[in-house]
């Protein structure tokens, strides 16, 4: 941590954060340059100290945190990339991984057929929403327990593995029943006490960033599940709030460099919530594959006119089957298989 | 909701959105302009309706809603504002309520020392956190239940009312044998598992803005506890997330004449977490009565270079007595007692 | 500016750093801490050098800034405030400035009639705007040049001072031939030819913010007219882009006491571009002068439903008058007169 | 447009807006909904109309545009791809085109050597800096004439095309007389005096999007180019202003999706500034080729550890010799040669 004294701070002042360094058990270095002097304070857990510890310290200016506030999901904590293996599928290996389905359960026949085209297409996993957060109370909040039975039958029906999203710390154990991957989504992505709950679960995990959250903040929340015990994390980028009202959020593209250089995590991309529009998802899509992303998770749907939630940004069957010969080209063409 | 076609759509397109307004009960009225077709669709609940709906249908450029999502919270809905009553203390009337207390409670004396200088000063309701919920999982978390029972003390000691956050909708009934109010946090401002239960636990509940929603999803977030029956539900602006970095979040001033012109709820402002350094929170705290907000959320420590969450952002008991003296002249020049 | 080495970073990779302070005469000092190396690189002019020179070598992490890339609007570098005359009109003193008038300088009769209820309302400046940038070409573009000949002819029957928009870097002469203050709007904020040019005509010149400017642009576009000589920088808050959609522009109301904190320049507050409507104006308006402002740019209009450019953010002269008297109870109630 | 009256208008209010309607030559169209009266006005001119006009009305709750505020340069407008030719280059065709060199003429060796990399590297144009607008008026601000005199001996030399940027509307025949394209920065995308210069130029030209412009507003700009009768418009994604920190921009990939959607002019995209790091650059630029970009602008220097401006998001020539193989390989993958 870097403490910037104001100028003409007085040595009583310097002296106050250099004691209470010395009352944090940390050591000091001081720099006194010719406009300013600045405290630099040292030790290995200084990322997870409040940098307010100095800030508040009369004399002091601004205080500059050099350590990041994550540890465990960090490249320096553990250098080689997480594999999270799902029945023998693994995701953060050489292969890209797409998981599908319809946004929400919303029937049998409509979930059998998806995951019918699902399997058909060559995607691993099936995805399809049990629980639905929803912006108003008055919109249409999910089947429940009914869907998630039906996602036990699609996946013994199919041999698919399945996804379903987590709402409630305490749903965590009912969940875990039926679903082989959590979901953490947007809104939840810093609920600390539901993933508390899915850290001590050790169910493998997607946890969603958080659409006005960073990228330091979101590895950070995968701290919470990592902390507990579970190493079986999967980062899913799907999209941050801007001005931009062209689509539903703007995908941030470069959140996948990024994560591949600062965390060791396996990180997937969804580019049907970002782009909030069907005819705009195998673009982002491809380009996800591209930026280096290890999957994706895509709302497919057998019949999106008629879909309860989110039709517009769901492909129809054709579609989807077009898009994953074309994500195949493109993985290949940065040296992954599919 | 206006569906505008395509230019070019053809009679079948248009068709479809009529047949899909019909199946659902809605009246339409047809636009044929010079460039493009536009079709109306009426109805007072097309508000909770999905724009998907039509949007999925070919032919569809794009579907704008007109009747905003929220109901509950609107000021269509009830035209006259909302007082909400704590043990005699009006919010939302023609006095201005100051909430006031440290970020967390940490211990007897502080929240003691704490509770004595907010009396003193003028103030109503006592705040600090039993919960915490933090970005990091190695950083304190709170006291929880202990904390809670301090509160409880110093309400009956200083007798001042309290209000504290809950995290998580399985300690609502808990946290409401302790607290007068319970507080929602940003971050869980689309926890609807939470919400839900806050609205059935009828008691009054502060509702803090989350740092990246709109006014609108606000208000269709308050519907949530609305909608369950309970009615004391108050709004808090805290700050959104924006490119500036010279704060922590940036005010949204203008939040509060929009609440007022669309909703009948109160708001208070949180000029803290806003501001994040306690040399800019007297003069948010100003704007925001000047601006007509209900009241102020402050955060006081006793002696903030001890604090253990957020003293940077802390008034000394010092600063809090000038501020409290200066609301009460810009709460007069705008008609407002305190 | 701190250096931070990558973890493992070699003795050469260090060594590099050093040789290339040593370079540019920079003092350095080294901090080994227990899991990184920190070079601090100490200096005067540190502000204005780039962060790149030492964020390329090998083994760096990344660097951070100490000291603001801006200079001589800082408050370090003079102490006291700046305080502008215009004609006697002193802004950034005790008393508060009113400017208004029309968006758009639109004929004779509007324009005299606009300056009549300023003068009325006891408003010391009239704004009107002859040359509009507009985001569409299709849309009016301003009178230019009959638009300032009218702009002069209201200052003389009036007896008010005028400021209005200059756009172009070789129209600056031009309109300060009419203008007692030029305007350089949101867009232009980054201008820099303009900026030069304005610094050598030595005219006072108001300084919009830039839509996505931060505080730090904001004041190092101001060191560009600074740097020529002229001193008679004013700057002005006009709202910020946000995802927020209920208003045109979300008000920055902190940057208000950040300026005030980090530089010695006077603020004024545009509430009409922020709002973006009428009835949210007063609010805003209010708010900006309990958080510190020296003072107001109103948009004001005889006829608002007849105006040319943004009628929906004008006031009514009765409207308009209603704010001043409001103002004047506000600046009061925070120790300012009017 | 669309024009939402409040709950319980009057008859009158409503008369209002046909009245004004008629009075600008509209059609209008009249919703008795249940809830509220909705006037549809028609038109095919009603894009470049200000939604105040109706907005200003008594009894007015909303106005929605239909229309966008962009004409030439909409697809509805010219439904086929416009390719820009330079020198027998085609943008906008099947084939990549990579422009590409350092951020700022610095002298003639670092020049020249840039351009041997960039035609070795099999590039088309050769980009570089003559006039530099900076944050700071302490920064180096580029050559000027001589950066153009070098930058025309350098195409001659190596047979390269040459796109140099230009900021003062009065430098457009200057800078046209060395460079095969003109620029405009992200800073002057609504500099409209420089916009309409450069159209009047018929002189091939990039548009940068400002960083905290929509789409919307950006192909608004173009068509200031547009209508002074310059069809050689070439858009360029450089990535937008977010509140995410580890990047310098976010790139925003759904624009290129969304430009291809609605707009026949060509988009090239910019990898170094939106990362502002080199070792994201790769992973950004394919992400763009992937999404369907017509090409690149990315940063190459001899020596990025002494570039004056921009260093650190430069790459080096080794770097961007893989990058053009790995360009060609995703581009392959989706059907573009290059």
């Amino acid at each position: 941590m870097i403490v910037e004294m104001r100028t003409g701070a007085t040595q009583d002042e310097v002296n106050g954060v250099i004691e209470r360094a010395k009352a944090l058990n940390l050591e000091i270095q001081l720099n006194l340059g010719t406009d300013k002097t600045v405290v630099a304070i040292l030790g290995s857990n200084t990322g997870q100290l409040s940098t307010d510890l100095f800030g508040v310290l009369p004399g002091v200016e601004q205080v500059v945190r050099i350590m990041k506030p994550y540890k465990l999901a960090s490249r320096e904590f553990k250098p080689h990339n997480t594999v999270v293996s799902v029945n023998g599928i693994e995701i953060g290996g050489k292969a890209i991984v797409v998981m599908a389905g319809p946004c929400a359960v919303e029937n049998e026949q409509q979930l059998m057929e998806a995951a019918r085209i699902v399997k058909q297409s060559g995607a691993q996993i099936l995805r399809g929403g049990a629980f639905k957060p929803r912006t108003s109370p008055f919109s249409f909040q999910g089947m429940e327990k009914t869907g998630l039975e039906l996602l036990a039958r699609a996946r013994e029906r199919m041999g698919l593995s399945v996804v379903t999203e987590v709402v409630d710390p305490h749903d965590v154990s009912l969940v875990s029943k039926y679903a082989d991957i959590l979901q953490v989504g947007a809104r939840n992505m810093q609920n600390f006490a539901l993933l508390t709950k899915i850290g001590k679960s050790k169910r493998p995990v997607i946890l969603k960033r958080g659409f006005s959250c960073t990228v330091t903040e979101w590895l950070a929340a995968a701290d919470y599940v990592l902390a507990e015990g579970n190493s079986q994390v999967i980062l899913c980028e799907r999209g941050i709030r801007t001005f931009e009202d062209s689509v539903r959020f703007s995908l941030d593209i470069s959140s996948i460099p990024v994560i591949k250089k600062f965390s060791h995590l396996p990180v997937i991309v969804d580019p049907s919530h970002a782009a909030g529009h069907y005819s705009l998802v195998p673009a982002v899509a491809k380009a996800a594959i591209a930026a280096g992303a290890d999957g994706l998770l895509v709302e497919v749907h057998p019949n999106p006119k008629e879909a309860l939630v989110d039709g517009l940004q769901s492909l129809t069957p054709s579609d989807f089957a077009r898009l994953m010969k074309e994500i195949k080209s493109v993985a290949g063409s940065v040296g992954r298989s599919f």
